[in-house]
């Protein structure tokens, strides 16, 4: 931190806030707004959203007390406010790096942190949960929910929210309203909301914003009781019934989300109401950063930029999310029943050329997984062959979808799974680390991991050729382009060798481990030893003799995964060994029982034993036999 | 089929329908409700959602063109009157038996069945699916999603609803309204349905049904434009302003369910209209046979009963659910921090005493299991011991919710998996095959399975004494009573012996295969074979070095386990053994890759090698090995 935030240096916790006047707050959200922007300049993050919910933030903190109020954020990329002004204004520098204060919350941070969170639409039902909890305890404790017009669109949000509108209970909801999820927000209740934003907004010119926060109060008392049972017409007039209101909320709003005035006063009066109650709240995302605020889109979750022309680097490696991109437009140009769906992923995923292109042929349906799923079954069965890109941790939500509603009836769904494996910088709750266990269960399900480029494409066009549905799984990495077996012609159930010498063992590999594997055989051949190399290709189907022909050729085998070693590729393989009373030992490398830490991707694959020295050395313990002695001389340290 | 039912006997397809006039219709409606009643009597099934259903279905085969036009009918247990008028009739008395009729829809049956379900909420995500890309591919059919206001609370529905309003295709949802889900219908949307409904009967006494049919028509035309921009006082005139005109939708109703004149009317005016809309139809639940009607809840899935008496005969030996029922309750009068959570599933899950007794202390959300779990996870935030007693088929909604809002946090939720395992008659859609696979893998959390009465007890009791998730997971079938092995301390990671004498062969098991693996070790013991019986106990966490010096006893070892194979800890242990350098071979036994046929239990476990004879079979097949040669003279058949 720079000593040019004097006010935010005597803020320790949120009590501090208390004796500052209004206009030592907004100097105050101006130093946060400066912290913030200049750390994510350099760290990378979530900007846009962060921004705009400076004043939010500091509102919610000055009416509620937090730890024994509790506030929920909802997804958890709002949060960077909350943390700085709860004692990690002086560590936010590590944000995001190894070691580091995480970019969403966490309780082991923070008392203040009362409920992790990192995808989208939990914040209610986990609120309520809280809340009825605390309730129940005899506790005096209130609890808020913050959640984006984004989020509200997905189907927990709305679960909770339904359940809420029974128990009664003083649940307050803030909704947080942008109008924009990661890419610009979608669906009818996005509609929804902007039109009830410009009837309030209405309202509010015409009555003046004080008399609408101030006829607010009435509604806790046998008044408002009293107008639920007029007639429709005349509570038009006050737009009290609407969305929330028919599911058994109060609602105010909307409020001007960067007034602080207002914003506390109307906190103030909702605290009082012991009832559910929604505060519809307007923010501008990237308030206060203009580039940011100009584009909020591409500021939303960001690499390291600069600040003073807001250039963020380009990469020079193509991604797999880059030959995904292009690989899926020049399919669609050769077949006609390709579609592609998303779940506020268009960015992230590389679908924007395929929009651009095929405009008709492009679904996003909000952030709303499971839906995205389902909706894509249908038009397989329709006989479309949609590609479903979503995000491996984003995968989770849709389980079922897969297996019910896609899986059962064999709906030929492309799975184009995105960020699989470790995945930097985004922490616990974004590894892509449960896919393969995951659906490598789902019977019929054809489970595919690219190691270069031509295989992707191999891939996407063979999964199109299929009459059941697949997954293609590849990790946030820049995507190698030309190795020989890439080109070589995909077998269904076969892998390709890499390296062949002969050697004794036998590295076998998920794709997105290719150059760890590879430069694995570098270290131990530098050591004298040969192991060859095998690159999975399928993790489902398994062309079960071919592979046990494989395996009978070593004297050991190790299977390395990026993902879980729970239920994965090696555990499966080492019950095949067995069945087939292979006399090779097979052994499982993957990620541990651990949900996996924050930190660059090549930092975790060495925490896990997943780059190449690790991998060289599970090859070395493997094989402690006469005829491979020499490999102990290459353990790494 | 007997002769009683000369209608039906001319129906083979939906077009047979048309020749018939009102008068016909209405004996037809009473000669499949007879069909209805008289096989579920015998086979069991869904009662009172397909009697409720008999109209309704029939006019909307009489307005679309199946299979051309589809109907997608949601959960799938009111379609038992499709599956008649689309040529099942004279099948249709081997519903839910093994090789016969599935009591949901399945394309393998009938072009007619347009989309498979059996868990609820999935039909308008589906249908919307099917009818983009019906409109993609240049086809004319229509897409019509059939939702009961139960299903309507699950959150995909209402992400499907909010895409259905931004596409803006012609799909028609009929939203079949018995106030009524598994158990009685929960939450504020349904409420909200309620006073919609109330609102609307008043309309309709003061205005006359038919023309309130009879306006319908012009919300296709521009006037419902111009009415859109009129105040919403004067809109609330004609009540077509509410949560689903809200989200995009056309809405009318409500339609009286089952008038037959008035439903085709509507449906016929409905198909012109060429946007998406909602038609509210009002049914009741169990209609024409009055024991159904007068308790729906008890006749929603039934065993065989006396259709004289509409007495269901009780079963005489208790099931894991009626001793998962007692134990609840015994825990929550020790223990003030257990609370229980289900989601519409009261009745299945054994906690109507829990609900009796504890009224303050139970939530039922509804059809909404993802809630169901981040509640949960909140309330155990709060210092609350939830258990949320779920089916495992339907805990495969909420994975993400277990993974990413209770897992990551460490959050103790005591998950009470019902159903899982094979299940009988209910097919494909609601085995219990995956919850070992999928949650096996999660980080931290402890999975259980107990083979009998004392150890559901103290598993239940050790779960609410840890800081972190668990699952306890055990079928539906009879619970057994008294092993003396079931009263041995729960020792955490450690399974415990049922039999041990010294044998050459182990079979280690999930506790729900207890009574088949005892009688395997019979078998085996009757053709001169040891065999010792190891119960599991824990799933997750093993402790290892333990479960290697029990493994190393013997010369083989069978792991046979009650869910599906892949990803199960049948691979994990052999992933173990070849870790640990065993030299004995351990053999994973589960079910294939197969989502389970239609069955009872009993056939089901056969069929997949998991009964005494498959398993004592698989012992012998493991050891042709000199030691245990005599074994292969108990190979069975």
């Amino acid at each position: 931190m720079t000593g040019k935030t004097p006010l935010l240096q005597e803020i320790h916790e949120p009590k501090d806030l208390r004796c500052l006047s209004y206009a030592g707050l907004r100097e105050l959200a101006s130093e946060i707004r400066a912290l913030i922007v200049s750390t994510v300049s350099r760290n990378g993050g979530h900007l846009a959203s962060n921004l705009g919910a400076v004043e939010l933030t500091i509102a919610l903190h000055r009416v509620f007390d937090s730890p024994n109020d509790k506030i929920v954020f909802d997804v958890g990329h709002q949060c960077y406010t909350h943390k700085i002004l709860t004692g990690r204004a002086a560590s936010f520098e590590s944000l995001r790096r190894s070691g580091g204060i995480s970019g969403f919350p966490k309780k082991s941070e923070s008392p203040h942190d009362a409920f992790e969170t990192g995808h989208a639409s939990t914040s209610i039902s986990a609120a309520l949960g809280l809340l009825a909890g605390e309730t129940l305890s005899g506790g005096t404790g209130r609890v808020v929910a913050v959640i984006g017009d984004g989020a509200l669109t997905g189907g927990l949000a709305y679960e909770a929210l339904s359940h809420a509108g029974q128990l009664d209970l003083p649940l307050v909801v803030i909704l947080n309203d942008n109008n924009m999820s990661i890419s610009p927000n979608v669906g009818g209740l996005s509609k929804y909301l902007s039109r009830l934003s410009m009837k309030s907004r209405y309202q509010s010119i015409r009555r003046g914003i004080d008399r609408l926060v101030k006829r607010f109060p009435f509604f806790g008392s046998r008044i408002y009781d009293g107008m639920q049972r007029m007639k429709r017409g005349v509570k038009a007039l006050f737009y009290t019934d609407n969305f929330f209101v028919d599911l058994g909320f109060e609602y105010v709003g909307p409020i001007e989300g960067h007034n602080l005035p207002v914003l506390e006063e109307v906190l103030r009066d909702v605290k009082k109401l012991g009832r559910p109650v929604v505060v519809h709240v307007i923010t501008r995302k990237g308030k206060g950063y203009a580039f940011a605020e100009n584009d909020p889109g591409n500021y939303h979750g960001v690499q390291s930029f600069s600040v003073e022309d807001g250039l963020v680097e380009p990469g020079n490696t193509p991604s797999f999310t880059n030959v995904f991109s292009a690989a899926i437009v020049a399919l669609a140009r050769k077949d006609s029943r390709i579609v592609a769906v998303t779940a506020a992923m268009e960015k992230g995923t590389g679908l924007g050329p395929f929009r651009a292109e095929f405009p008709g042929r492009f679904f996003d349906v909000g952030i709303a997984e499971e839906h995205a799923v389902t909706f894509s079954s249908g038009l397989a069965a329709a006989g479309l062959r949609p590609v479903a890109a979503l995000y491996s941790t984003f995968m989770q939500r849709a389980v079922d979808q897969v297996i019910h509603d896609t899986a059962l009836q064999r709906n030929p769904v492309i799975f184009a799974v995105d960020r699989a494996g470790l995945v930097s910088d985004d922490g616990e709750t974004h590894q892509g680390l449960f896919d393969i266990a995951l659906f490598r269960q789902v019977p019929g399900m054809t489970i595919l991991a690219p190691a270069g480029r031509a295989e992707l494409e191999a891939m996407l066009a063979f999964s199109a050729s299929l009459a059941s549905p697949s997954i293609i799984r590849y990790p946030k990495a820049a995507c190698p382009q030309d190795h020989p077996s890439f080109a070589l012609p995909l077998e269904p159930g076969r892998g390709v060798f890499v390296r062949e010498k002969g050697g004794k063992a036998l590295i076998a590999f998920t794709g997105s481990l290719y150059p760890q594997a590879l430069e694995a055989a570098d270290l131990l051949e530098a050591s004298g030893i040969d192991a060859d190399l095998y690159n999975l290709r399928f993790i489902k189907p398994l062309d079960e003799d071919y592979l046990v022909s494989v395996l009978a050729r070593y004297e050991s085998v190790l299977f390395a995964e990026d993902g879980i070693r729970s239920g994965g590729i090696g555990e499966y393989t080492a019950a095949l060994a067995l069945r087939r009373r292979l006399s090779c030992p097979v052994f499982a490398l993957g990620v541990p029982d651990t949900f996996g830490n924050l930190g660059r991707r090549d930092e975790l694959l060495a925490q896990y034993g997943l780059d190449a020295r690790g991998i060289a050395g599970a090859v070395c313990e493997l094989c402690p036999r006469p005829g491979l002695r020499v490999l102990s001389k290459a353990a790494p340290g």
